[in-house]
């Protein structure tokens, strides 16, 4: 890296105290996050993970959104799906259906290996940030992936046909119930970890990564400090458009605005975290509302956002730091 | 069937009355246990299963014998392996692997769904018994698989290293180590289930499958109250000799019986259980033993007594309550 703001930014012979810290969640989230692993030094990167998704099935712990982010990083995620794991097979989820068991939510056989282990480990007394540290060790992750909290926090929708489970919703009804409001069940009681609260203390950057705003950022930020400590550095703060031309790449964010009675736009979550952030990446789409968002205050960076290859990750990572003063330069090119 | 021993034997016409009992464990026990339900009217059975081989891994609870007998009557297990199920695949594994978690016991996928569900249903509440039950169920077995206790028993082995428990010595240790003695941990704090006791107190017919005594039968005859209710049914039980021309077909049972100062033969089963026994099923192979067991009270019943066939597994079925003086006409023939 070289410097972009000087008084912010460690002498660039310095790397590894270089700290970048990105909010994500689900498909988004983990994309975004590959693509600043790419560029970065990787124990510069921390991720904090969205956990108002999480539930059990059989018992197991299920942490999709932990789980898509560390596939990803590992490089052993579905290509296509935005769950799972390339090569993946559902031998042991035919046999659970022939026992009577739950088949809505497709765990495949290698993914099941994961929950077997946070069971276990959980069983065995370890907090969820140390069972995803030592399997994303494992999978030779050097990056830190954090869960916002130890806490079981529950993601609910509320529809016209009632309060649904994130998963029954997301999953089950295909996100085809119209949303009323989202709560986050726990979210009182539930804390951010020490290792959240002291990446984003020492965060060089944090990045809000394309994800769902008001399923996967918002349960990180309503966790009691966060907002506040965000706001605390507001000055390193970016977020990346999760809206591209009026539409969500992937998932339900365009259509809960709709639902909310706003026009999907970037304009939309460029508002609602407009105190907590001092720049904003727009896709090359959305050039119209580049003057009203930085009239919130932001500088706005404008970029193709859509990421397809690594080239194109690469590329939004990098336009998020730029939006932020920094320049990256690839140490893979 | 037709009559016998008439004093015995229901009316023919009435055979949803007749109750015959196998008590087995590992691939003799299942082999066996298919032959009967062969040749007899599917709910006419009941398998009586030794569980001292149970163990927890990664916190699942697997069983191993009752689990080869489910899926041998099911038809779903391998064909020649003595565990598991046909067409397995081991992606899960591969992963716990990767995880730094243990490989050395082969969990199929197909296979950890059983293991799954079982924890899951224990986790509500449920006995190993109604677990056992609602899984066959569903795999649509027809006769009733009784594990022989719903207390935990653990079965270990005394050896020159010291005591291993039963996995550690079966499967990691590949049988190699010496066997000073085997203990059943639990065993004085266990009961039989009721669904057992009440299995052999209106049992037509006891078969001990040719199982290995010392690791398969014994614990299910050491549970307080077991051998008490065979003795007194003594004119209704039948064993199948597990040793032929000195060997164990599968499994330690001969070179166990030379560890304890035994020449491995027929006649070592023969004496340990004559107690119990009215008959015996000797191998067409042991003929050299026939008038030492029928010294022991026996009535002998020669036969091939190898399995290898569907057909093969008919034979030592008919075999065995030929030997008690029933004709078994085969349905299917």
């Amino acid at each position: 890296m070289t410097q972009g703001q000087p008084e912010h930014i460690p002498d660039p012979t310095q790397r590894e105290l270089l700290h970048v810290v990105v909010l994500a969640g689900g498909v988004g989230g983990a994309k975004a996050a590959a693509g600043l692993y790419q560029i970065l030094p990787p124990q510069a990167l921390t991720v904090i993970v969205n956990t108002g998704d999480d539930f059990e099935l059989l018992g197991l712990p299920i942490s999709p959104d932990l789980d898509t982010i560390m596939y990803t990083l590992a490089g052993i995620n579905h290509p296509e799906q935005g769950w799972g794991l390339a090569g993946d097979t559902f031998q042991a989820l035919e046999m659970i259906g022939r026992y009577g068991g739950p088949t809505w939510f497709r765990l495949g056989d290698k993914d099941l290996a994961t929950h077997i282990m946070r069971r276990y480990l959980r069983d065995q007394g370890h907090s969820l940030t140390a069972i995803t540290e030592q399997l994303a060790q494992a999978l030779g992750i050097q990056a830190r992936i954090l869960p916002m909290s130890d806490d079981p926090v529950c993601t609910v929708v509320d529809t016209p046909e009632g309060r649904l489970p994130f998963q029954e919703y997301f999953v089950r009804q295909r996100q085809q119930p119209r949303v009323l409001a989202v709560h986050f069940e726990g979210i009182d009681r539930a804390r951010p970890t020490p290792a959240v609260m002291e990446a984003l203390a020492r965060a060089d950057a944090i990045v809000f990564a394309p994800s769902n705003p008001y399923l996967s950022l918002d349960p990180i930020l309503a966790l009691p400090g966060v907002r506040e400590a965000i706001r605390s550095r507001r000055e390193r703060v970016v977020a990346i458009s999760p809206i591209v031309g009026g539409k969500a790449l992937k998932g339900p964010a365009a259509k809960m605005m709709r639902e909310f009675g706003e026009s999907p736009s970037p304009l939309v979550v460029a508002r609602r975290y407009a105190d907590l952030l001092a720049a904003f990446v727009l896709d090359e789409q959305d050039t119209a509302y580049r003057d009203a968002i930085a009239a919130l205050g932001l500088r706005v960076h404008v970029t193709d956002t859509i990421m397809k290859t690594p080239a194109d990750r690469a590329r939004v990572a990098r336009a998020a730091l730029a939006a932020l003063g920094w320049e990256v330069v690839d140490e893979h090119a």
